[in-house]
């Protein structure tokens, strides 16, 4: 089993959507012990990101912080559906992430937790996930 | 053949630059079936994202919102060259892209299409392209 | 060897520390000859970007810039820690990085370098590098 896909609800318009242990439970699924596991958004309007997992308030700032670096609104959008905010902010959060996993485990930093990042929620959205075996 | 390269004429000082098809071209002869592709720009005032493909609107409204954000002129920029602002856009889009494979083909999302971003053009611009098998 | 661990003293609150020396240098260690080297810093103040290793100024231009961006004082952070700024940045260059791999070298274009980006130090930060071979 070489992909498998992760579907995750976005409760709100904006959202980090912590999604660690969903993927972690994933791993077994994919039989990769050593190498890189790669996350990968099939849409245009969220993104992926690692950040802080302890203090949840990290994640709120986060948002509200974005929200004021790219407006919803500006004038000079011409894009029809009204949410270019939401591309741009996906697009700087980017669209895939890629993390190390060794013996079988995500090997991420001791406060690093992986996050769906929802700009134009509620929605379902799906994660692809990859394993690549690390050279031998 | 593992490595390939496409090369990307970017037609004015700033532009999202469509490559999906171009791309998609070269699966062929990167023989990648199942994996990811991994695209890497050689170059540090261009990036590359994924967004949108429908609406040509989106792509203009991401290089309006990038200028607005990140202003060309800023009187503490010391670069003599005077395009600070191209080498801070490029690495909020990124240098690098990774894109599931599935069959041959590239596992985009409906809506998602593969951009060079330029930001200092017009220019010839060169995208390496590697193929990573997935784990088997 | 399939994976390494570059330690890395950034010197100021801010900095944008070159390795691309330093990550070279452990190329031999971790026998990758063609492939995709992956660099993941397993920190969240912390990221990972590639730019312009030639004039200096490029760099400190860009922590200046990331600075007014993301201002470091923001009456609405909740975060206890008082760094979510740092978080931000970090956010938006990224936590992984990825680069082609040719005949056992690096394969950057000329002007390219690899940071580490410091967005809270100084501090004893570790990269992550995983060698991934290309399909044969």
């Amino acid at each position: 089993m070489r992909h498998a896909i992760l579907q995750v609800s976005s409760p709100t318009h904006q959202a980090l959507v912590p999604i660690t242990r969903e993927v972690e439970r994933m791993l077994p699924e994919l039989e990769l012990d050593d190498g890189i596991l790669h996350l990968f958004v099939r849409h245009t309007t969220c993104g992926l990101t690692i950040n802080e997992n302890a203090d949840p308030d990290v994640a709120r700032d986060l948002i509200r912080r974005l929200e004021k670096l790219v407006p919803w609104h500006d004038a000079d959008d011409r894009h029809m559906e009204g949410n270019t905010a939401a591309h741009l902010r996906a697009a700087l959060m980017g669209t895939s992430l890629s993390v190390p996993v060794q013996q079988g485990k995500l090997h991420l930093g001791t406060w690093q937790g992986i996050y769906l990042t929802e700009f134009d929620g509620p929605r379902t959205r799906h994660v692809q996930l990859t394993a690549l075996t690390a050279a031998e």
